[in-house]
């Protein structure tokens, strides 16, 4: 769980960079209210005379039973004086609690990126959305399965889908557990929690079927949960609290996706931007103010530590960085925390790759030069377990898969629009993985687009940074609806062209280097391309 | 139990004869739909697909986590059609069922009266309004006590609220099954229910707080409970289907009296217009479409089977119809049912009361001539039991203190807003106790005011009415909700006129003879007065 310290950090970095300010408009609220005591001259019974007081803040507003038995005792120990919190629903206010006294300046909130690897939940203080804390941990599913497709291959079994949803839902809570007990509030107190996650992961933690998300044609059971009770999702906060997820467009490109769009804001600028989410699974969304279109599809294994033999994920001890003198041949590396090199995760590979490319270790097809089929990027006197640390051919091989796919399929998606390459004028990368990679690399070897380094924007974790926005704003909660509403699906399985593409777009940094001036011209200054 | 066959009967023959035809526009809807079924074309989710189906017919609806997790299965064996059941919220429409295929004839309500005494539930299609089949019974807590002001001390005691919450669910549920069997229509085929009860059946019913509505300032814990949802008020049909209680005005204007108000037309109307309901307790409305005012009090025990030494509830061997030839003394009787005399309830006590005055027994202070202290109604001979049925000097007592008390709380509302007597212009008598009370013997005792006889109108159990009525109507339930807000309530308790004006009313029919021309007539005609 150590490994987690220091993504927390950069988080936190992260989120002090892109926090958009919001005008707070948050999924539930809190009112302090004076009543006027009853009298014979004003004999109005408890709940309506509660009801009417909020009249004035929020129009009509509905009060559960369960609330309505504990209502008297509350305003009479509270002479009157009493605070309610309201959840929103589709169609206005939900009073979820009330409490004697003015406690309007204890107002939580959650907002929570399921990822199918990891949890984050952000503690957010509703009345200005700031971010107090946050904890992130594995999802307990992981020892379930790895990746999507055996999840899904688990919650077919007998009881699986309840295990996975238990598991889940257990690692939420228990973040939840542990921010609250390190902020010294109640979980009774937070009272709006909203979810950025994956189709997948939404309907695993929904206790849904997930069995048709993998399989022609695709269809998931909802894409648009809407509005829940943190009851009935199984999350320990107020039980009546509304709970959100931010809504997908298909199997393929769910809420975490759609969040991301949201807070790069391309939906709402003229120029043509493309959105790019890589980590196990790969999207990308581009478009601008008038029109987006998607695509997704597996990434492969080569970016989340699975490295043929040293791949490991980005952990303390997980060479994280790499440079190569191209005259001496010297490798620089840098590990996750500064532990000693123990394997190399997805930024490092892709960052050998592009200085393998630079210093001529390899072709511009990805091969190896003199017939190696590996090459050492730590020895194994400097390792903690005392192997080479070595890249291999078909780690090579894997990492380009991966970006043939992107490239791939960016071309299906442009094509499909009537744009061209040079039509994209702003690049967002989305995820963990968007956040630590060497941006220089990624477009070395042709995985990002060769824009001016201005308009390339990181994102980081911009599922759960969608998640705090909507949690604070129900004009951006709109936005994200319209937003998915609006995204124009692009299935690759079985698109000829995309398979087509595919196999041409295997080269370095691309099959048309015009694609790539910047890194052309390095090539050329180092001598590689003529 | 068999004395509600008679009940049953005069229910639903009032109800033919009541029954206000309203544009269908029920608490729950039914709606069949043929999807388009999913492909790779059209790859949106289940329940996403079955939201875009159900906007055309109502906008935006929410779907239940609980039903997400159904409708891939039903959408799919019932190839892609299926009806909906959608409730009302209060801010839209809720799914609340699905079943494959087209289901839409099958749309069941319920309207149910509950009162003090007795539950009448009512099985309403909802397609037309039509009542299909009515079952009544005391209500369960009877046995814990029979009035009002005993229930609330034993809602007092430990798990006394429970007990009393229990029993009537216990009955309304046991009529529920009973009219599904009957009807053979499955429970969870109801999807929809309002009730017309006093504001202590409610809170007894939903399991709130009921002890300060018999203490100053009498104030209950809720009026107007808005939409709840089956399951959590404990009825035993869909749990999700909308329940939706007449909404009341204080401690002792409860639901039912509005709905009497709803089905009288009275709020509607430019005359002014005097409703009664008198039973175990009395609630009376003066007004007219611009103002209407209230007030309430304990009737006494007169009229609901509490005489003294013959006394008896409208149960088969009551004596419900009495006249007395003024010159023979010869008493002609008719009894409930047909069955020989056992007692005499609150219709019999009336018409004696009456035919003691008009043939000179009693005189106008309702004393017994002659220095007796009862008169024998009839005879030992003819009854059940082979003992007197007769009607003590006590028994003409508290009859008069609860006409005493009607005409006083009258003239304390005519005198509230301004008018006089005269200015009444139509007259509604509800509940069972005004459906077999003689109209004519009424106004002699001057329980009811003395107007022009086709201006005076039974409404029967206008609150099981009411409650079809807003079963059926998103309009109506929006008026009931007006006249309940618009309804001035006046506290009779510590009210120094009333308590004046009682004490001076007790004359019959009425200390100013005046406001009772044709019973003046009859008097002089007989030679009582002159």
């Amino acid at each position: 769980m150590s490994g987690f310290t220091n993504q927390k950090a950069a988080i936190l970095q992260l989120q002090e960079r892109t926090l958009t300010k919001v005008e707070p408009d948050p999924m539930s609220k809190k009112f302090y209210l004076e009543l006027i005591p009853p009298s014979m001259l004003n004999n109005q019974a408890d709940v309506d005379r509660l009801r009417d007081g909020l009249t004035s803040f929020v129009g009509q507003v509905t009060v559960p039973l369960a609330l309505m038995s504990t209502l008297p005792g509350i305003c009479r120990d509270g002479d009157w004086r009493l605070t309610v919190t309201l959840g929103r629903t589709a169609g206005g206010w939900l009073v979820i609690g009330v409490e004697p006294g003015n406690t309007t300046a204890r107002h939580f909130g959650l907002a929570v990126d399921v990822g199918t690897t990891t949890v984050v939940v952000y503690l957010v203080d509703l009345r200005n959305g700031d971010i107090l804390n946050v904890k992130a941990d594995y999802n307990g599913q992981v020892a379930m399965g790895e990746d999507i497709l055996t999840r899904i291959s688990v919650a077919r079994k007998q009881d699986g889908a309840l295990e996975l949803r238990k598991a889940v839902l257990e690692t939420i809570n228990r973040l939840i557990s542990d921010l609250t007990t390190e902020n010294e509030i109640s979980k009774a107190e937070i009272s709006a929690c909203a979810f950025g996650a994956n189709s997948t992961m939404v309907h695993l933690l929904l206790g849904l079927e997930s069995n048709r998300i993998c399989k022609p044609p695709y269809i998931p059971v909802v894409n648009n949960p809407g509005l829940l009770a943190a009851g009935e999702v199984g999350l320990e906060i107020m039980p009546l609290a509304p709970v959100y997820f931010l809504p997908g467009v298909g199997s393929y490109v769910g809420g975490d996706v759609i969040g991301g769009v949201l807070v790069s804001g391309m939906y709402k600028n003229p120029e043509i931007a493309l959105f790019v989410d890589i980590g196990t699974n790969g999207e990308m969304i581009l478009g601008n103010k008038d029109w987006l279109a998607a695509c997704a599809g597996a990434a492969g294994p080569a970016l989340e530590g699975g490295v043929v033999l040293s791949g490991m994920r980005a952990e303390p001890g997980a060479v994280e960085w790499v440079r190569l003198d191209p005259d001496t041949g010297q490798v620089q590396y840098r590990t996750v925390g500064g532990a000693k090199p123990r394997g190399i995760c997805g930024s490092g590979l892709v960052d050998c790759l592009a200085e393998f490319l630079l210093a001529g270790i390899i072709d511009l097809a990805g091969k190896l030069k003199d017939g190696k089929d590996h090459y050492v990027v730590v020895p194994a006197t400097e390792t903690e377990h005392g192997m080479d640390i070595k890249v291999m051919q078909e780690d090579i091989n894997n990492l380009l898969r991966t970006k043939g796919a992107v490239n791939a399929a960016l071309e299906v998606l442009l094509d499909a629009v009537g744009y061209g390459a040079e039509d994209i004028k702003r690049f967002y990368a989305a995820g963990a993985f968007g956040q630590y990679l060497d941006l220089e690399s990624a477009i070395t070897i042709g995985l990002y687009p060769d824009l001016p380094r201005d308009s390339m924007v990181r994102l980081g974790n911009s599922s759960g940074e969608g998640a705090r926005q909507v949690l604070m704003s129900d004009q951006l909660r709109q936005e994200a609806e319209k937003i998915a509403t609006n995204i124009t699906y692009f299935e690759l399985i079985a698109n000829d062209m995309f398979v087509q593409k595919f196999s041409s777009s295997r080269f370095l940094p691309h099959t048309n280097m015009d694609y790539y001036p910047t890194i052309k011209a390095r090539l050329r200054e180092r001598g590689i391309i003529t």
